[in-house]
């Protein structure tokens, strides 16, 4: 199943070119204070059998290439990041100055995950607005894990349960010397789409292509098998420090073949059995409002 | 003024020991998605005369030796946190092997800011509960500051008009040489109360005492007149990286002075025109559940 929100916060299932509208099934009035987790998302996982029943006879039907993709989950309480997860990618890092401004890499577990501010985040019609236009903002193509339900100091071989499913996640990311979760924090540095597919459609996480090109050239390209903490690690790894609520996201990390992208570029990225997204980075740097 | 938490989601103004339950004034019913920032803090703003209002005569009132506090803001988007921002715990990070993990630590903007997950978030009422019995867990404390309007890329000279108030914040702490973003998100870790006072109160932020007790005896004692960033310029620097939203929470930065503490321990922090919180760490160490 294809879970998208679209069209200003209405939620969909996604039929091959075909959108169908199960907002109404939801309960969309959240409780304050807000419970831990985003709020639909809470409630994929007791409508699973209900949203199975959604036809284009019972729905209302969009055209996908008629609508406008949001981001498809809206309020996640942690968009959690993985540094330096494919040993091409740290190998390339400590090779560019620019990347590594002074720093050799090492390992995962030396940093630990970071966390990208949920106000960075922006779905793939939205734009990516550059900032500081003396300092690189690199693309990062990346697997994204969705949180189904809440997993606390769960283990590897139980981490799969907890996941509802997966979405192209692209962690841009300014390059320089302060910590990545600052860096990769910038708003609209976090895009996350074009849906999230649920698990039982990707039976295996860290088995998927994954690629990104920019004005159409290839930049990256890898597969999930190369990550070194892979999806059940990572969760099992992230809970042995705090909860993971539903709706909070996991970004495993991107491969080799970083590098800047400029105002105005269009970056493609896709992921084996997930889906394609195409995402334009703004003409103009951020400016005061 | 003195806005608190309490008792499962009332919400209250402090007067001297009592509290004036003014729950009803508010909007319960959050909009989905939940709008960036807190849904009540938002709310304050535009509130704050019909706030002043409140008496005993028209408000159920209770003793403040009756209540539980939670946190003030029930939802921060983020808590964004500033590491090394007093020269003194510069040097004391440096000079303790158990801190600095071989790391010298040089100055702020070397490291940008970091941020606390939500789901570490705590009230005073609440109990912190201790992670990793092989690790260094250190009290940390600190003035927190909380964003009362969307503050975009401001300058350090407005900054002040984008607060609503401050409050006592405990930026509990694994050591170890992990990002403290990591580290400083474990569940329990992040501590704010006992209430916000309202900026008003709150003449200059940067010249406040600051203490913090470990069953009884002194730990940390410093002012806020030692921030080498001080509020302002922590406002202008974490808004030219991302927007600042209703609620969102700034812990400016811990003085020299920080320690382990045990289970049982009980932890006493005050800062001055804010108020004193007394928090309990947990008899034993997180377990599985």
């Amino acid at each position: 199943m294809k879970i998208c929100r679209f069209n200003f916060d209405r939620i969909g299932l996604v039929q091959d070119a075909m959108v169908l509208d199960v907002t109404d099934r939801f309960n969309l009035q959240p409780a304050w204070p807000q419970p831990q987790g985003d709020w639909v998302v809470s409630q994929v996982p007791g409508l699973l059998a209900d949203l199975a029943q959604a036809t284009p006879r019972n729905c209302r039907t969009l055209s996908l290439a008629d609508i406008r993709l949001e981001s498809p989950v809206a309020n996640p309480g942690k968009i959690v990041g993985a540094p330096i997860n494919y040993h091409a990618h740290i190998e390339e890092a400590n090779q560019d100055q620019e990347i590594n401004h002074g720093h050799t890499y090492t390992t995962l577990e030396r940093y630990g995950l970071f966390l990208k501010a949920g106000s960075s985040l922006i779905g793939v019609s939205d734009v990516i607005e550059p900032r500081f236009p003396d300092r690189r903002t690199d693309h990062e193509v990346e697997l994204a894990v969705v949180i189904g339900k809440t997993a606390r100091m769960v283990t590897k071989e139980a981490a799969l349960d907890y996941v509802l499913g997966y979405a192209v996640g692209l962690d841009m990311t300014v390059r320089g010397q302060e910590w990545p979760g600052f860096r990769k924090s910038v708003d609209t540095y976090a895009v996350l789409g074009p849906w999230i597919v649920t698990s039982d459609e990707v039976p295996d996480p860290n088995a998927l292509d994954l690629e990104l090109r920019v004005n159409g050239g290839q930049r990256q390209r890898s597969n999930t098998s190369r990550l070194i903490m892979n999806v059940q690690r990572l969760i099992e790894y992230a809970s042995s420090f705090y909860t993971l609520h539903p709706g909070d996201v996991i970004m495993t990390g991107t491969p080799e073949g970083v590098g800047p992208v400029k105002p105005g570029d269009l970056i493609e990225a896709s992921v084996q059995s997930i889906g394609s997204i195409e995402v334009r980075v703004a003409s103009q740097f951020a400016q005061p409002r």
